[in-house]
């Protein structure tokens, strides 16, 4: 089935221990709809400016991606320029410029109305929600946001939180959209503002889907995926948008949605999380194949599973 | 088959944000023998003062502890107070009266020399290296360290980790002691000073042992036991001792050590933590029934397990 994103797409100045790299593709809606192309059929809705040619279009194309929703707008693209030292977890951003971005309001194509899936990733809440109440015959809709609007814009936050399915955010942004130190109840706190099931990312530990009590037809225990320990993590931008299309597209692909169907498509979004931080930008998630990612699940599973 | 644990037992106070205890039962090895307790026979050696009464006798005794090795001393048992706040990872430590335990020199009983494993708690390397020579006839030896000892005493670590089969540290520990940020090349830097595994503790998501190549017959993958999201942690003190407790009580239970039995030893290891925490103190420890880690186990297995 068919999953629609947007979200930003960019181009990312990176500096880590291990190197640097200007001008590579990326953005939430790049990293997304890569990791989701090994999956399913992904469409994109994102802007870009004249700097956007067509060596980045044949990086979508390659991958079967639907870039007709991309709009080309006079300017420069979205910029970020970002540096990791030792502790990878968190960058110092150098610098963002806007560009096009800034004033982005996503329109989608007639043809993508009949998209399956959603996913929303993340922009400001409000354009979030328009787009989410345009979509009506999406199955399902996922959903990701960040510390500078849980903070700057909390109200249409929570708008937006309301008509969403699934919510995949890290730790520190759950904690502090509920208020709330301890996880779990952070977590139910979370869900109680819409989100039938909310994956919590805890970076180099995996992941935990909490259901609400009785969502998707279970029981509300949780579920952790791992996260491969990596010996060399070498630009850790993009993680999180390759899990979730991972996640999602991993979803968009299976028949029904039930918790087998869940807890697996947690485990596929740690997968891609863990190769798109291998090397700088999208470079890995341009060049895998589907055997790499099923064997890499398979490791994966043998890193938790008991007989 | 029999475990000896050498190292602390104390009175602690402790205040969380849950509430506040005074002078409860507490230290290292009071923490890991209870935990060890449900699944094979401790042996302890340890130091307290004459404020160690029949009261404290009976904790251990009620779970088939043998004390024999308990050295009474003239003064005061080990006092520990400390504060957790909203962030539970770490206490801020209000005093630490070492009394007794000062001078402790552990001594072997000789009803203890047959113990089948060692488990060196978090003392001083050289005591701890001192008990591992004379304990000719263990099978295996686990061993804790802390940054205290880390820092201020390297070349006496050093020396005790070549005497030690698996050491059991935390993230933080583990990156000190290698000088090394990433986890899994820490991980290989501190096999290579001895241990042939490492059980990384990660705290609220789990741990991670770590082989050495070929160590107990298998290669060098890592396995990964997640930990119960907690609605309320009450006192994260003997977490990690308790962690212990359940993964060398566990190991000692079984016939043989393969790599099946030691992924086991790590889920029960997990269990026993997520127990200790839901109460002040040993409170929780003291308790249990074997059902009741039984069913946990169960629910840990669930956490992460695919079909």
């Amino acid at each position: 089935m068919s999953i629609l994103v947007v979200g930003s797409v960019a181009f990312d100045d990176v500096t880590s221990p291990s190197g640097s790299v200007k001008n590579v593709l990326a953005g939430a809606a790049t990293y997304f709809s890569l990791a989701a192309s090994y999956f399913t059929k992904v469409r994109v809705v994102a802007v870009v400016g004249d700097d956007f040619g067509p060596d980045q279009e044949k990086v979508f194309q390659q991958h079967g991606i639907d870039i007709r929703g991309l709009e080309r707008a006079n300017g420069k693209t979205f910029r970020w320029g970002g540096t990791y030292t030792e502790n990878l977890n968190e960058a110092k951003t150098d610098f963002t410029h806007l560009n096009v971005f800034e004033s982005f309001k996503p329109q989608i194509p007639k043809e993508y109305e009949d998209s399956d899936y959603l996913f929303l990733a993340n922009i400001q809440p409000t354009l979030q929600a328009d787009v989410r109440r345009k979509m009506t015959r999406v199955r399902l809709v996922g959903c990701d946001t960040m510390n500078y609007w849980i903070k700057g814009t909390p109200k249409e936050l929570a708008e937006t939180l309301k008509l969403v399915d699934i919510l995949l955010i890290n730790d520190t942004e759950a904690k502090m959209l509920a208020h709330e130190t301890n996880l779990p109840r952070a977590a139910q706190k979370v869900m109680a503002m819409g989100p039938q099931a909310l994956v919590i990312k805890h970076g180099e530990y995996g992941a935990t889907i909490f259901f609400r009590e009785g969502a998707f037809g279970f029981g509300r225990h949780p579920f952790r995926a791992p996260a491969l320990p990596i010996d060399e993590v070498k630009d850790p931008t993009g993680a999180g948008d390759s899990f979730a299309g991972g996640f999602m597209g991993y979803l968009a692909s299976q028949k029904e949605i039930n918790r087998e169907v869940l807890k697996r498509a947690m485990f596929y979004g740690s997968v891609m999380g863990s190769f798109v931080v291998e090397r700088f930008g999208t470079e890995r998630l341009q060049s895998l194949t589907r055997d790499e990612i099923d064997a890499r699940f398979q490791i994966f599973r043998e890193l938790t599973h008991l007989e």
